[in-house]
Formats: C-alpha cells, structure tokens, sequence
C-alpha cells in the first residue's frame, strides 16, 4: 500500500478510524483524563495572569493528548485504582506544553493544532519563560508526589529531549545527515517522552521490570513511528488537516527522513535543487511543490511511511510481554493509529 | 555618602575591597569551590558537543559565582564535612545559568562579563534550548542526590524565578509601576535563588528550622540589595567596569528603581521623556545621556543605593540567629561587598 492511499480512507483495507480509536479510549479513561485536565487547569494557576492564559492557549488548544493518555492505560492496565496516575499525567502534559512553546518560538512558528502559536501572538519572550515556568511546576508537582524513582525518570527524559532538540539544531540544513542520525533526534527529542509515559504506568503499581522496560520500549518505538509519521505529513497532508503549516519542515531547513532519502535517491540537478534549498536556503520560486514532487517521485513518502508501519509492528511486539487486556488492546489499536492518522 | 562616591573607593570611609572579600571567601571555600567548578565541567557532559561548549563559554566567563559561594560557606559554617555542598552548589550555578541564557535571549542582549553573549555568538536558538538541559541537568543531579527537602526548596524556586521573569515582562515598559511591584519582580526572579542558595547550607547539616530560615532571610535580602544594585549600576557605571552594556535596561524599556524614583520625581516634561523613551520606545538622540542626567539630577541613584545598603543592613542583622564564625563574618562582608561593588 503507498502512503497516498493511506490519506483515502476508502482505500485502506484496515483502517484504524480516529473518531473509533479515541472513543475507545475514551470508554476506558475518560474519568481519568478529565481528572488530569482539571490538574492542568489547577496547576497553571500562578501569580501572573499572562501564565495560565498563554498555558491554556496551547494546552487547551485541541492536542491528542497521547502521551498522558498512554500513562492512564498503562496504568489502567495493571488495574491502578488510585489518583497519582492523573497527576503524572498532567507532569507528562506539561513537558511535553514547555517543549512545544520552546520548539516554536526557535522555530519561529506561527501555526500549531489549527492557530495561531503563542510566539505568534505574544512574541517570542513569553513563550521562553512560560515554558520554564512548566518545567519548574512539573518538578514541583513530581516532588509533592514524592516518588524518587519516578522523578529520575522525568529529569532523565527532559535532559534527552534537550539534548535531542540540540542535536536537531546542529544537523539542520545539512544534508549529509545520515538516517541513523535522524532517527536518534526523532529518539531523544519526541520517542523518550513516550517511553517514559509508558513506562510509568508499570512503575505506578510496582509492576516487574521487565513489564516496565516492555512499557518503556513500547513507548519509544511508538513514539519513533509517531514522529517519522508527523515528518512524512509534513510533505503530503493539507494544511486543514494538519492543523499546522505544510512545508515548516522545508522552511525551516530540517533535515528529515522523506529528505534523506529523495536526496540520497536524487539525480545531480535533483541533489543540487536540495543543496540550494536547505543548505544554501535559497528561496526557490514553486521550491516546496518541487520538493513534495520530488519526494512522491523518489518514493521517500513511501519508504518514510514503510519505516513507520514497521516501528509500530515493534511496538506492537512489546505488548506480548504483558498480559492480556482491553488496554493492552487499545496500546495495539493506537499504534496502528500512529501510522494511519492523516494528522 | 552618595552613589557616585562608592564607585570611588579613595573616598568610601569603610570600603570592603573586592579582592580583600574575594580573598576571604577562598581562604574559606577555595578547596570547596574549585571542586563545584570540577562538577561542574564533568555534568556539562552532553551526546552534543555544542552543549558545553555554549555552556562553558557562559560559565567560564568569569561570574562572581555568588549564588553557589552561599552554599558552600552557609555549609561550613556549620562545620560540614560531607561533598554533597559542592555538588549542590554546582546545581545552582546551573540553575543560575539557565536562566542567564534565557534572559539574554529574552532581552536581546549582546554581552555580558565583559564578552558576547551566547545568542550574540550562536543565535537565539541553542541558548534556548541548552538553557533547558541546563535546567534539566539539573535535576538530574538533585535525584541523584536524593533528598526531597532540597529538591523541594530548588523546584519552588524554580517556579518563582520563572513567574518573577513574567512578571517583569508584564510591567516593562509601563511607568505606573510602583516600587512595590518592582520590588516583588527582584524578590522573585534574582532574590528567590539566593535564598534557595543560603538556605541549603543549613539543610545539608540538618541545623533546625530557625537557622534554615534565617539564612533563607539573610539570602532573600542580600539577594535583593545585589539587584538593585545592579539596576543602579546600569545607569552609574562604565561598560569596561560593568563587563555588560550600561543602559541595557533603558534600551529595553525596563522599569527599574532609578527610574522608578525619577519620574516620580521628575517635572511634567521630564515625565513626558520617560514616556516617550520607555512607554512609547522612541529612539530619541542622546536619551541614554539625558536619562542618566535626570537620574542623577532627582537623586534617584543615592535612593537606590539608600535602599540596597538598607537591604544589605536588614541581612547582616539575620545573622545574629547564628552561632558566631568566621564564615558569620564572612556573609557580613558579602552583604557590605553587594551594595559597594562598582560591578
């Protein structure tokens, strides 16, 4: 199957459906997820009013929520009966807001979700220091939980995820980028924060080890098929259903796989539109629709889209390493989601 | 004594000599400070080169390394004998620093210690993002460490610093600011860290509440007479002195105390200057100049520095809770040194 008919719903012979997939958890965690969305609101709460408000602006703003939706099934899962999931959940929502707000104001975004970012409306400084103070608030909150073991956690993936935003910077607009180095970026900057969402659902009911490193390793492979997927739409879906704008990647000269390979697969004069455009940034009359020409025509949608199908086939792989159950089911039914959803 | 004689030491009756405190202080902690700085080059460690390279060229530029002195004589001063007071002093150095990448980024600001800034060198984007694996590494070393009183103290503070820096985003520019609002904006973003800084000496050696809170005073205060001091210097001092640029805070359109003081006390026209350079942030020819001569012409710098030595008073008597010691003498000195600096 190309990756253009996965974009046609008519033509998938198993199409996970979004609005089938969310209902579904929605039936096992609903309850949970809107106790987490009443501690984010709690939590935002500072004493400047232009904190919650940009917060609220971002958080609220439609995002899919999937990395504390994996801590409430994991956690669900092993049948966690009490509170501190939802709070993590909202720890694991807030990283994630801070890294957002951080990530568009260096890459000076304007869309995000279908609006405007916060660097869009309120400049580029607030974002920076909101995004710290959601930082701070996550540690403070992990602290009043008080669980060592888990704090380690959340300060060991907030150092990756830096680490692997620092590396994305540093190999931008250079096309000798291997896949092997994109894909420890796409590792550290967005897999690690859903290894770890996993991971803590198992570590909240004193799970075995070895159920929680199967968490963890299924939340990284889930997050690596989720950002391959997100740098593949970035070059095929409409900015509508996208929600942010098509062709950010190009403009902003990152370096990701559907780019690695059509250039590695590109004639000379192909190669060289490349260089002009992500090396040199040259800004080429019509160069994002030759670039999403190209791609098609190199196949690298597909083999982006085939890499991805294949990390959710691993991820899917973990869950055989914990015992059955309806959330084990829906951890299957959203990795396939990963790869099938068009936004 | 005016303002302008403290910044000559010929004429201050008890000037504390820099080199005289600085010297005190290493007789004290050298062996102590010199292992923070060995941490600190060790957990500058990153998978990207450019993270402590960016990291060191701010780190090494030559602070004053006031906030993590404070911890590590508050951590003598009780007699400790343990290594953990240098690693958490290197963690507030860390923190300290974070937020000095951000700021700078934040204000646009192109030197600082006497050198260009990171984001005058590499852009605004990697401070952004090496400030949160500064931040981030942070915590890293406070799990590390264990403790969750001083996680606590160091995650609280955290959040303050951050919610003082939008606070001071919110009213810059805007002269309705009172002196109350200006004071709350230092307390926060500069005086919380300090006090943070104190506070841990008596928490490592486990010394009752009364003296942890004490020296959480102490630093409170010290840290607020350091920034108004600052703020003063900003409109008082020489670049090659200052090793930033004066008058950063007039081009960014910052409320601060001198400024505070002189429109209050200006004539109508005066006002109208203030407004139309901060408020309206009209480029007016030789404005720095004429702020400055207003400053001085309203006495603002002799209020300003009235009120830092009023701080630095209202530290040194928290040191009375305290057992005697030559590192009692020692944060008495300090506090003398905060209001005399010519830098």
């Amino acid at each position: 199957m190309s990756f253009s008919e996965t974009l046609k719903p008519s033509l998938r012979p198993t199409p996970p459906d979004t609005a089938a997939v969310l209902a579904r958890l929605h039936a096992l965690i609903g309850p949970d997820l809107e106790e987490t969305n009443r501690i984010i609101v709690e939590q935002l709460n500072a004493r400047v009013e232009l904190i919650p408000t940009l917060g609220t602006h971002l958080i609220s703003s439609g995002g899919k929520r999937l990395r504390p939706i994996l801590t409430l099934v994991t956690a669900r899962m092993f049948g966690y009966s009490g509170r501190s999931h939802a709070l993590l959940a909202a720890v694991i929502e807030f990283i994630h807001t801070a890294t957002l707000l951080h990530d568009d104001v260096v890459d000076k975004s304007d869309r995000r979700r279908g609006q405007a970012t916060a660097n869009a409306i309120w400049g580029s400084k607030a974002p920076v220091l909101v995004g710290d103070f959601l930082f701070s608030r996550s540690f403070q909150m992990l602290v009043e939980y008080g669980d060592l073991k888990v704090l380690r956690i959340l300060a060991d993936a907030c150092a990756v995820i830096s680490e692997g935003e620092v590396m994305q910077l540093v190999v931008s607009n250079d096309l000798a980028t291997t896949e092997a180095q994109y894909l420890e970026v796409v590792s550290c900057k967005t897999a690690t924060l859903f290894a770890a969402a996993a991971r803590i659902g198992a570590v909240v009911n004193g799970r075995p080890e070895e159920e929680e490193l199967s968490l963890a390793r299924y939340g990284e492979l889930l997050g690596r098929a989720f950002q391959v997927v997100d740098d593949a739409l970035d070059y095929a879906s409409s900015n509508e259903t996208l929600g942010k704008s098509i062709g950010d990647d190009f403009q902003e000269g990152k370096i990701t796989l559907p780019v690695i390979h059509a250039y590695q697969h590109g004639s000379e004069e192909e190669r060289q539109f490349w260089s002009r455009s992500l090396e040199e940034k040259a800004r080429i009359e019509g160069g994002l629709q030759r670039a999403i020409e190209l791609i098609r025509a190199r196949g690298s949608l597909d083999y982006t889209m085939g890499l991805a199908r294949q990390l959710a086939e691993e991820a899917k792989a973990q869950l055989q390493h914990l015992p059955a159950s309806e959330e084990r089911e829906a951890l299957a039914l959203l990795a396939d989601f990963s790869v099938s959803r068009s936004f």
